[in-house]
């Protein structure tokens, strides 16, 4: 490749920087970077019908393959299109090289349909934006925005490719640059948690990012049982790895009664990789910081930081003695009846397979999930980091992609389902063992439920109405048969059994329609 | 009413002002203005299942009713995935009242998941942004978001509403204001464009916006008569009233090859209500401006300005003797065979029901559209003004709710239906009379022909496998069908005719999954 254009340059760039797959849907200002696929044997094109599916697919993918992919959007309507999951990429600190094609530089100034400020949009994800305005920069600016990527604690980069960019020739590719690394806690930080630690008083130690990883959850246990201090991980992890033979601990609850509950009579919060827990939402009346009152917050570590080697400097000055406790094999037995809150997640405890990957966005109907797969064998499990619903079909397709031998179950529920349905064409498309169980109440269940927390008056019959999804039934078989992938629909425990273990068994996708009736 | 929440008032004063429909996908954020319809009986509220199905209809709606439909999202993600067809809105010049919940005011610092810079997003939109902080100012702020909804020409409103300004007694209902309306053009302007249509040189009126209603066409043709010049509607109207007893004026063609033709020797291009034609893609080694060399542009009248009445003063200089050449009933014979680019639209012609609105996303597969149709009883079309694909599902929605008593037909392609075909469920649950044509191809045929015309090559298995949707082929009756809208399949002219016929005279809607070739 003596001659390259500013497509191949970047492609080529990307690739010898790690990334090797580029979750597209492109348009006409992107034709030159998707000519140039065919120029890098070795970039992997994988096609969404919808730039949500795109952009969560690359969440996925980072989140398991702990490397970044790179997407292809289309100017400011397929970035705006894209932008919930990048919202959801952001709030886990995955590492995404997000490349959006846009008019050529001198076609700017006539305003075009779609011309539109794609700084302001990208600008919204406080991550790294750069304009790529010449073709010999092309490459040294892939590779910035692959580092860029990677800076520890990891961000979205976005990379804007003008078209004449693209299709210039003088091409140039970089050579990888490396990222920011974590930095480690200083001693002095450790030594004063470690005196929190062992101060008597009653401490919560509170870990996110990549203390949820193994090496972090190991030295967390330890922590925990060597001093008495109540562990948690935090509401929503990136990726939390528990099961059979890791640490299990608990995570902070979703709802602020919980975390209330939980933090009852705390006099230090000691966090690492994450923030002090803030509600959700706010609610009339209710507090917005869930820090109990009087309670002192302490940093071990912030997110951009080494939090798995800052817990482990703790344990080793307060548990040097102790091992970390690990979880048993245990599993609950194989429900049998009508499908109900409880059942369905002993199903999936029961059966849940070797290696699994749970992208988690059951919302309500998952409450129960914790407790029935704590001891099934070791999974990591993937969840809604920024509220941004739409994100579990994607973020699926992403993972199976990274990790083509692991079993990934998407538990789905209805109403956040449609957003980027699409994705399921994507999984047909490239084979994915994904499995889809589709928790289908009928139903914004968690609305319900919210109507009643923020106090609002929830006795019309029109508030309901936009509460109800049941009207009509959606039948997620057809939608997933139209999409190519194979659907049963189950609404019993024993057929939700059946169905799993049978989807599990056969390569590629699949999608169970479950019919579970709400909590609320 | 005597005591009023913010979200009471601002339901209130909406409906106040004449907006009475609410196109919503709510969350937590959003529950009072949920729990609020019930205590406003005018307003009537749509349940979408995503966003871009929100946004996409109240654009749509306004289209036909030629005034405002209140959105209602939930925080920056929302907005995200709203801002594709708020992109087309733009370009439209639609009116749309944007209602954006966000977090109560005091729990903005603890940037709690959802947090993100909703005003940067929005202010992409270029319309009007503000945030409503304090509940006594809903109702004015919902008031002044109506009216500059509507100022001429007509734009994206957006209202942030924070949950406490909603939650807050105190509401305050507000009167509405008089938007800022198309000022005439001066008598000076009116009498110089008349001149160069008199000057015997080759001239090219353009009409766009509000010109291209029937008393702007009427005008437009009266001065071509009249005069000779070569008359011409922009490419991308956002309402194009057409058929029979209405002038037919041709579109300016989308390909710069096209226009190219339709201006060769033009020396004087007079624009009214649209911008001087440009690309709207750059090519290598084309031309962005398809004004020809040395042609002169002339603004007759700005698309805030009163555009018809311009025209009509124009004409009323040089044609005052000239009436319009009207259209005369025409349609093609019913067509036989296996569906082809041609004999699909010659089956909508010959069945064009009386008073159709036409919501057109056919792209490539409608080239031959406009021509099959010109001698239809009178219609609407409305275009993809902005280029973001996936418009076509929701406009045909909210086109239906504006005009229960009009059979919408959407002609929708397949590469833009999974955007947002949950548009399909709320025309099921609305008991919508809209009849969609899907022309399945199978593949991303325009990006076929683009790939061609930006001079990639286009000869590589990875590049056309990114164009390529039939791997695996979508079963768009099915998706259909699961989202409770009856569907057919038809392979034939006679099938299609068939089926077309049948769902016109069936109340609700239909999807017809037309197999056409591609063209390309």
């Amino acid at each position: 490749m003596s001659e390259m254009n500013g497509a191949q340059s970047l492609i080529r760039t990307l690739v010898d920087s790690g990334v090797d797959v580029c979750f597209s849907n492109p348009g006409t200002s992107e034709m030159h970077f998707v000519a140039a696929l065919d120029s890098v044997p070795e970039m992997r094109g994988v096609l969404g019908l919808f730039e949500g599916v795109v952009t969560g697919a690359a969440d996925g993918y980072a989140r398991i393959a702990d490397k970044p992919a790179a997407t292809l959007l289309h100017l400011g309507p397929g970035l705006g299109n894209g932008l919930a999951n990048l919202h959801n990429a952001r709030r886990a600190h995955t590492p995404i090289v997000n490349v959006i094609g846009d008019h050529a530089t001198y076609h700017k100034q006539y305003d075009a349909p779609l011309e539109s400020d794609i700084e302001a949009v990208a600008g919204s994800l406080e991550g790294w934006v750069r304009r790529s305005e010449h073709t010999k920069d092309v490459g040294a600016d892939a590779a910035a925005a692959v580092a860029a990527s990677q800076d520890a604690p990891g961000q979205v980069a976005t990379l804007i490719l003008p078209a004449d960019a693209s299709w210039g020739e003088g091409g140039e590719t970089c050579a990888p640059i490396p990222p920011r690394i974590p930095q480690a806690v200083d001693a002095t930080t450790v030594k004063n948690i470690a005196e929190v630690l062992s101060s008597g008083e009653p401490v919560a130690l509170l870990v996110g990012g990549s203390g949820c990883r193994e090496a972090g959850l190991r030295a967390t246990s330890r922590i925990a049982a060597a001093t008495g201090v109540k562990a948690f991980v935090e509401t929503f992890p990136a990726r939390l790895e528990r099961g059979e033979g890791l640490p299990t601990i608990e995570r902070l609850g979703y709802l602020a009664e919980q975390v209330a509950y939980q933090l009852d009579g705390i006099k230090h919060v000691i966090v690492a990789g994450t923030k002090a827990p803030v509600s959700f939402f706010a609610y009339p009346g209710k507090a917005s910081n869930l820090v109990p009152e009087g309670a002192q917050v302490h940093v071990l570590a912030e997110i951009a930081q080494d939090v798995p080697r800052a817990l482990n400097d703790v344990a080793e000055l307060v548990a040097a003695e102790t091992e970390p406790v690990l979880q048993e094999a245990s599993r609950p037995a194989l429900p049998s009846g009508p499908l109900t809150p409880q059942n369905w997640v002993d199903v999936i405890g029961a059966l849940l397979p070797e290696r699994a990957i749970i992208a988690d966005e059951a919302n309500t109907s998952g409450l129960l999930l914790p407790a029935a797969t704590a001891g099934a064998p070791r999974h990591d499990v993937l969840t809604l980091t920024g509220g941004a619903i739409g994100y579990g079909m994607p973020v699926a397709t992403g993972a199976a992609v990274a990790a083509p031998d692991r079993p990934v179950i998407n538990l789905q529920s209805d109403g956040s389902a449609l957003y980027t349905i699409s994705a399921l064409w994507t999984q047909a498309r490239e084979n994915l063992n994904v499995t889809t169980v589709l928790l289908n109440n009928r139903a914004y269940a968690i609305l319900r439920l919210e109507l009643q927390r923020v106090g609002a008056d929830a006795n019309g019959p029109k508030a309901n109405e936009l509460l109800d999804l049941s009207r009509p039934d959606m039948d997620f078989v057809k939608i997933a048969e139209g999409m190519g992938v194979p659907a049963t629909r189950a609404t019993t425990a024993e057929e939700l059994a059946e169905q799993f273990q049978r989807a599990l068994a056969e390569p590629g996708p699949h999608l169970i329609d479950a019919i579970v009736p709400t909590l609320f």
